[in-house]
Order: structure tokens, then sequence, then C-alpha cells
């Protein structure tokens, strides 16, 4: 590893091609611009005063520019990691205040801790454990959360904070009556801004237009008089320096929600870093180092007041296609948002939080993704309940548990799957030395005194039991006494534990005692290594290994001529339905 | 289903062979003789008073009898139940109390009704999922426990209980000056006599031997005076029946403990179950009847003021080896605790609890397995850290803790390995049609414009990222821009889910745009549905999907032909090592 390895930046920046500069001026400025209302809006949605979500998108940026791998991500808060804070957080204190302002704070240093140790000890694998079934499901429902907690403020009601869909959309209903539709005359009229701008053209900053829209419209009409929330005084000025306020009952609290955090963003941001990367193929993207540049960049931000941050969808997305090519993009964000913060801050007063939920239901509303069930429902059916169960689970039980549920219950089923693998009889395929399963290709040929098995899985203690209880039935099947030879076709056998081994080989030995043959074929390199060493070649017999089924098959029919009068050799052809 | 399958008595009863009788009886009697010293020794163990041991010999073994689908398996107290026992009920009230016994009997009640309705709703294979070195390194641990925890009355002192190894050795060490060397020497004639009785004849009842002489010397010589403690007034007749006394925070807290003796003494019992029944043959073991026969024991045990049985090794093997050919040998057994219950306690008012101690140590000792651990150092590297894992974290944190660190961390493991699999990349055996390891095989020929893949693993959310990976790697590692065809072997992908598919699609799509083409071979019967039901084979093309590797490699040279040049075809032979 050299020190680009640890620096990107150091990779691109000395060799920077001027060519490359009105791109990434232009896409680091759209994504500047989106950073303004959305950074406020995903504060709101994380419980604190939208100022943070500007903070948020100053020094994090910075920091990934100079270790990030990727260069076209967008780095800062995003819906999910907003809405995952304001769940943690939301419990220890009132939201908006002091106290809750230092915990978002301490979160956002053990978020960017856990990420960076993740990826020192490269531990970045672990992300893989999230199946697609459960990010979906995971998503919209949090989606949902997020949109349905935006609800206030389009309404211009009072409802308080839950992550329960059903309390909230209770108390919205009770509350129809009190509803300021002003306030959500306002919030539509964004809606449609942003639905409109982006359909015309990709490139309009939609979500600016709205807050520009919502500005002169209440500063123009007075309409804070009639009852329109508003965001009201923002401080000015770069966030300050202060060192994250940690108590030992502080860790305890926060770190289930913060390691959720650290895995759900680090998810988000890789996901998009690759597939964007995909497009390029100038750079890779390395997992372990971006956990390293994420888990700095919250490092950093801690100490400068900002909240979780990662690398988000939308924003990224736009960023590419406005032509970022390096860093340097992301570096004219922050600086816009650095302007922002010092000269621009009196113009938000005015801001309608109304427009902010706009931005947010729009952003949010596209993330639940219905199609992805309904294709599951036909394509993979256990998957489609692994979807539904998270998403519930989600809901119902909170966003924490919901993405744990989820991914145990996956594991879980891959566990279980492997526990009753698939387990086939073999024939041959007339004319050849193909041999496949009986109950499903049509008038393969079978012999009575020989039974060919192939076991579709690893072979370990959950599935030995399960292993040895099919072959006897298969033995049974057959006419009494008439088997002489059991083939193992050991070609999808993935790998083997110390359990299956013990059992193997204890099995090879009671059919053995009851005069049968027993021949393996097709034996992998990490099988075979593993029967070196726990001497089952000797207990099962180098002569009994053949490379294939049909030299398998050719040598008990050799041996069934020396030792006892040719047999029948009857050959009988299956006539089974047979799948598509 | 018939009535049979739901008693099995029902099928050897009515067609008893009075040629057996002799067998059952001499069977009976003799796990009878074991099971007086034993169920004393072990109800010491669980924490109760002896006689509580002999009312868990009577009912349970009656009821199993009718239920079991075992012939030879013999119920009643066991060790490892026994400490269980002792761990779970020991937190919640002091040893030996009313509430303790009263606690013990509702666990018996929990862990029958648990097994039962495991059996009613099939679920006896969970017990799979204990594998092999986690039994291993469990097992011996709880033996050192219960070995340990007898060195008080060996010694003759008071140490406090404790599941602890450390604690109990420390105590033992500084209460060196305090033993009771009378009753050690008593202890260690035990030992002598029931390690000889067995060396000499395995039929010899060795631990009644132990008692009959522990008690004659104690009677004889006053021994109780000189601080021999003796097991004292034994109540006589039958236990009574009651209601176990149960409360809602009864429930909570020995459910944890209920659901592991539940599984931990199915184990144990289905275990020795099967290994008898595989030298008769002339009865089948069924896993789910078994639970509800163990279940069905426990509870009616628990109404008779029994607590947690299951059926017990050496009591099987000797069972079998003295001859029983069917459940009536238990019922001769219980018939004698019976008539031990009734007319035989006032004899076991000098027994002093040394010889207890002996009988349980030696029976404990015997189920550390050193063996087991080495074996495993040489033939399964992380097998053998699994043991060793399971058995740490059993003496240090605890029994249930154990088998749960030891159960998560194999399952844990299984995901790991299938997380990042083996994937060949494949080269002709020269003059074959046989495509094997490159990396394996020495003189294994292969060419620029092909990439052979073979996966061996199913593919699913966890691996798909690293399948990627890799067969980048192997991509970027052919000459520039002379890759041709890539074929992927899929003779060992055992499932693909739907992640995999997304992810599969996509990355073909990406290929053809390279300009590759992309032939799958020996798609397995599961995984070629998962394809269909997920439109993978129309986005693959049928005409890509090929038997063998070889008409694959065959189809891509007719290709080659077809759209350009001959190419050089220039065949290299790989001279990497070969691993033995």
């Amino acid at each position: 590893m050299k020190i680009k390895d640890y620096m990107p930046i150091l990779e691109w920046l000395p060799s920077y091609d001027k060519r490359q500069l009105p791109g990434d001026l232009s896409a680091g400025l759209t994504v500047g611009v989106m950073l303004i209302p959305q950074g406020m809006a995903y504060a709101m949605i994380a419980g604190l005063p939208p100022i943070y979500g500007l903070y948020a998108s100053t020094l994090p940026l910075l920091i990934y520019a100079l270790l990030g791998t990727s260069r076209q991500l967008a780095v800062g808060p995003v819906a999910m990691v907003s809405l995952l804070t304001a769940a943690g957080v939301g419990g220890l204190a009132e939201g908006g205040t002091e106290t809750y302002i230092a915990l978002a704070i301490a979160l956002a240093l053990f978020v960017g801790l856990i990420q960076f140790l993740l990826g020192v000890f490269r531990l970045g694998f672990l992300v893989n454990f999230l199946s697609h079934p459960v990010i979906s499901g995971f998503t919209s429902a949090a989606a949902l959360i997020i949109g349905l907690s935006q609800l206030k403020h389009l309404l211009g009601v009072e409802i308080a904070r839950s992550h329960h869909v059903h309390e909230i959309v209770l108390e919205a209903i009770t509350k129809l009556g009190e509803v300021n539709w002003t306030t959500f005359a306002i919030g539509l009229g964004g809606v449609v801004l942003i639905i409109g701008a982006k359909r015309l053209h990709k490139a309009i900053p939609g979500p600016l237009l709205a807050v520009v829209f919502g500005v002169l419209l209440v500063w123009g009409m007075n309409l804070q008089e009639q009852g329109v929330k508003i965001v009201g005084e923002v401080p000015g000025g770069l966030p300050s320096f202060g060192i994250p306020q940690i108590q030992w009952t502080t860790i305890q609290d926060l770190l289930p929600i913060a390691l959720a955090i650290a895995l759900v963003s680090f998810m988000e941001s890789i996901a998009v870093a690759k597939a964007i990367q995909a497009k390029h193929k100038d750079y890779k993207v390395i997992a372990n180092q971006e956990l390293i540049a994420l888990g700095a960049a919250n490092i950093g931000g801690a100490f400068l007041q900002s909240y979780p941050v990662t690398g988000g969808f939308s924003r990224t997305a736009i960023n590419d296609q406005s032509g970022a090519k390096t860093g340097l993009a992301s570096i004219f964000s922050a600086s816009l948002i650095v302007l922002t913060l010092l000269f621009l801050t009196p113009l938000f007063y005015y801001l309608p939080k109304a427009i902010l939920a706009s931005v947010i239901m729009v952003a949010v509303f596209g993330l639940i993704d219905v199609k992805e069930a309904k294709h599951l429902w036909k394509a993979d059916r256990s998957d489609f309940w692994m979807l539904i169960v998270t998403f519930l689970a989600t809901l119902g039980l909170g966003i924490e548990q919901g993405i744990g549920i989820g991914v145990v219950l996956s594991l879980g089923f891959i566990i279980f799957r492997t526990s009753r693998p698939h387990i086939a009889e073999l024939g041959q395929v007339p004319g050849t030395s193909f041999y496949r399963n009986v109950e499903r290709f049509d008038a393969v040929l079978r012999r009575d005194d020989l039974l060919i098995i192939r076991l579709d899985a690893q072979l370990y203690f959950a599935n030995i039991d399960f292993f040895k209880d099919r072959v006897h039935e298969l033995m049974q099947a057959r006419p009494y006494k008439s088997l002489r030879t059991i083939i193992l076709n050991a070609e999808s056998i993935n790998a083997i534990d110390s359990t299956a081994m013990h059992a193997l080989s204890d099995l090879i030995e009671d059919w053995r005692k009851e005069g049968l043959t027993v021949l393996i074929t097709g034996v992998k390199g990490p099988v075979r290594d593993s029967l070196v060493k726990g001497h089952l070649i000797e207990t099962i017999g180098k002569e009994n290994f053949y490379m294939s089924v049909q030299e398998a098959v050719d040598g008990h029919l050799q041996d069934q001529k020396h030792t006892k009068e040719p047999s029948a050799h009857q050959l009988f052809v299956l006539q089974t339905n047979v799948e598509a």
C-alpha cells in the first residue's frame, strides 16, 4: 500500500487536467444548489434545526474529497440517515433541544469511528449481508415513515413525533379540521413545482425553485400572519469548533443506532459509488477505503457541529450527470454552502416549512418500491416474504428492529435452505455419458444394482442427517437386495465439515458391512483438501474415487463381471413428467 | 398416520414374543440397579434432595415406553440436564429449598411442553443446528463444571456453588487444610471400585457396589461421627400427585433455560436412540415422535414431582447390551425404582455423599473429549476453534451462554464461508473433455480469448459482490482486449436468489456492451427453475445455455470462425504448483 492508496486525492490532483474544470465546477455548483434545500429539509427529518443540515454539508465533503476513492460521490445529509438519527436520539432527548443536538453530533462521531475501524480492519464485506429484498423492504418502510413525518408541516397541524405509521395517520385524520389550508396549498405548490421541473428537464433545480417560490410568496403576502410556519431566524456564520460531549451512558445508548447507521449509510454510499464508477472505469472504488473516508468525514464533521452524513443517491447522480470528473466538484459544493452560511442565511427567514416538507416528500416517496415487491412475488416467493416482513417490522417495531429482523431472517433462510438441500438421483441420458436427475429428465436410464446420488450443497452439520435420511429412502426404493453399488457424485459439494466427515465415514462403513461398494466422483479441490486432512481418503480408499460418473459406472460394471455372474443389467426407462 | 404412529407400544406389545422376555427383564433390572445411585447422584447435581432423582425415574419411564419409537432408550435423570437445571433454577432460589424444588418441577413441565410442541409442529430438525464441535466443546465444559461441583462432597469441605471453574478450584485450594480425609478416602474408594468393576466386566454394577460399600463402611464404623456427610433421612413412599406451581414471572425466568434443556436433552436422546437403532433395524426412530414422547414424559413427570429427564447415554447402552428388545425393559426398570421407593429408602440413610460424588465424577470425566479436539486440530482448524470457543464460553460465561455462542458462531461461520466462495478458472485437461481448476491441475490448457469460471457455492446476496470482484480480476489478468467469450460453469451453483439474479443480469448486460459472449453450462434443476421465474432465461438467451463446458467451448469456436478471422488459438500450458 502506498500513500496514494490511503489518500486518493494524491492520485488525481497532481495530474489534474484543466479541461475537467468546467465539468467539476458546474457539477459542484449544481449539487451545492441542491444541498441548500435538501440539507435544511433533512436536518428537519433528523429533528434538528435546519441550519445543521448546512453545517453537515461543509467539512465532511472536503474530507471525503481527500480520502474517498469515488470521484463523483456527493457526501452530505441524506434522508435515511436523518431518519435513523431521529430514531436513535429521539428516545434520549426532546427534539431540537441543546441535549438533542449534542447527542446527534456525538452520534456522528460514533458512526465515524465505527466506519473508520471497519475500514481499517477490512470488514467492508459485512455490508454484503444486507440482501436486496431486506434493503428494499426497509427503504420503502423508512420512506413511508419519513414522508408521513412531514405530514404535520404539509398540513400545518401539530402531530406528535412517532415512528408508528398508524399513529401518525390516525392523528392526522382527527386533526383534519385544524388544517391550515394556506400552508397546505404552499406545500402542494412545492410538490407540483419540483415534480414539474424534473419532468421538464432533469437539470432544473426544482427544490431550489420551490424554495424561492415559497420565500417570495410568504414574504410578499405576509402569509406567516395567516399561520404559515416559517423557518425563522437562521444564525449566520460557519459552524464553530467543539469537542463532542460523550459520557459512558451516551455510548451505551447510542451504540446500537450508531452501528445501524454506520452499516446502512455505508451500504447506500457504496452502492451508488459502484454504480457510477461502472460508467467511468478510470478509477476503482475500494470498499474498505470508502469506509475509512466516510468514517473520517463523520469524525471530522462531529468537531464542526455536523450530524451523520453519507454518500447520497440523488445528488451523486446529479453530480455525475452535470459533469463531475474529480473530487474537486465536492470542494466546489462545500464552498457554495460556506458562502451561503456566511452571506445568505437571512434569505431563509421567510422559508415556509411546508416547502421543506414538499422537498422531502417528493424525494422519499420515489424510494417506495412497489415494483420490486411485485417482481419478487413472481420471481422468488421467499424473497418476497422477506421484503414484506422487513417492511412490516420496520413500520411496526421500529427502524433498527426492522433491519435487524430482516438481516437475521435472510441469513436464517440461507441456513435453513442449506439444511434441506436438493438431493437428486441420477440416471444416464441414453447414448451419452451425461447423468441427470431422474425426476426431471425424461427417459434417463437407471439400473437396479446401482444408485447414483448427487447432493447439491455443502455437506455440514445442519444437513448431514437430512442427507442420510434421503439416501436411505432412495436405497429402500430399490427392489430388495438388488443394490450393489452406490455412486456419490460430489461435483456440487462445495465444502465438507468435520461433523459431516465423521458421519460420512460411519455411513460408508455401514454400507460396506451390507456388502455395498461405494464410489465417489468429481470431488472438487477444497473438498479433497478436507478429506485428506480428515483422513477420509484412506477410509474410503483411493481406488474408489473417480473423475466422472461415467468412469465410476464403468468401474462398477467391471467389478460386477469379475465378482459374480453377469447380472441382468436391466435398464428401464423412467416416464416421469418433466418440469419446464 | 395411524394410531400406532402416535403410540408405538401398540406396534410391539400386541405381537410380543415371549422369547424376548428374559432379555427385557434382565436389561430392565440392570438399568434399574444403575438408576438408584445415578438418580440420587444426578439429583444432587441439580441441587435437589437425592430422592427426587428416584421420583424422576418412575412415571417418565412408563410414559416413554408408551410413546417412544426407540425400544432400548433408557429415559431418566442425566448429568447434563441436571446441570442445566441447577444453572437455571440456581439463580432464582436457594438450592434444596421448597421454592427451588417447585421451580425444578415447573421447569420439567416447560421443557415437556416445548418438546411436545416442537414434535407436533415437526420442528425436530432444529436439533441439527448443533454441530459436532459445538456439542463436544459444550459437553466437555459441562462435564468439567459438573465434576468440579462435586469436589466439595469428595473432599468434605464447604465450597460455594458456582459455575465458574476457576472460582471452585481457587476456593478448593484455600480450603485444602479443612479436608475431611476420611470422606476423601471413601470417595476415592468409590472411584476405584467403579472404574475397577467396569474394567473387570462391563455388566458389574460398579456404582451400586460403591453404594453398598459406602453404606456398610459408614454404618459399620460410625464414620458419620468423624464428619463424613451422609444422605440421612430419605422419605419413603411414592411421589405424590401435585399440580406444578406456575406464575407469569416463573415462565419468563425459566423460558430460556427450558428451551436450552428441551433442545440439548433431545439432542442427547436422539443421538443415542439413532446409534442403537442402527444395530437393530426392526424399528425406526422418528425424531418428531421422539420429541412428543420425551415431552409427554416430562409433562407427566412434572405432576409426580419429577424434574427434567431425557434418554441417557450410558444407561441406554447398558440396556441394549443387557438384551432389551422392547419398551418392556423400561417398565421393569421403573418397577424396580417403585419397589425401592416403597421399601428400600431406609437403607440409604448411611450413604455417604462422597460415594454419590464418585459416581458422578467417573460418569462425567469420561465425557471430556480431548481426542476430538486433537483430531480437529489436524482435520479442520476452524472446527477446532469452534470447539475451543464453545468450551471456554461455557466455562467462562455460563452454560446457556456457551451453547448459544457455539450455535451462533457455527452458523455464522457457515454464512461467512459461503460469502467468500471458492471460484475457479477452468482449463481443459489435454485430450479430454474435462475442464479443471487451472491452479490445481498441472498442464491444463487455457485460451486467451476464453475465460471459463466455476463458482462453488449458491449465488446469493452475501457473495454476489465477491463473485463480481473475482471474475473482474480474472478478466483483467487476460492480455488486453484478447477476451471474446466468458463461460460460466454453473454445475456447482446449488441455488440462486433474487439479489444474485438482479446482479447477474446487470453483469451480463455490461459484458455484452463490451462485446463479450456469455455462455452458461450445466445449470441444475432448482437453479433453472429460479432463472425461469426471474425471466433470466430470456435475458441470457436460450441459445447461450449448454449441457457441458465442452459443448460451450465448441460453440465458442464455431462462433469465432463465423464472425472473424480464425484466431491464433494459441494454447499455452500452465505450470503452476499443484497441491497434494
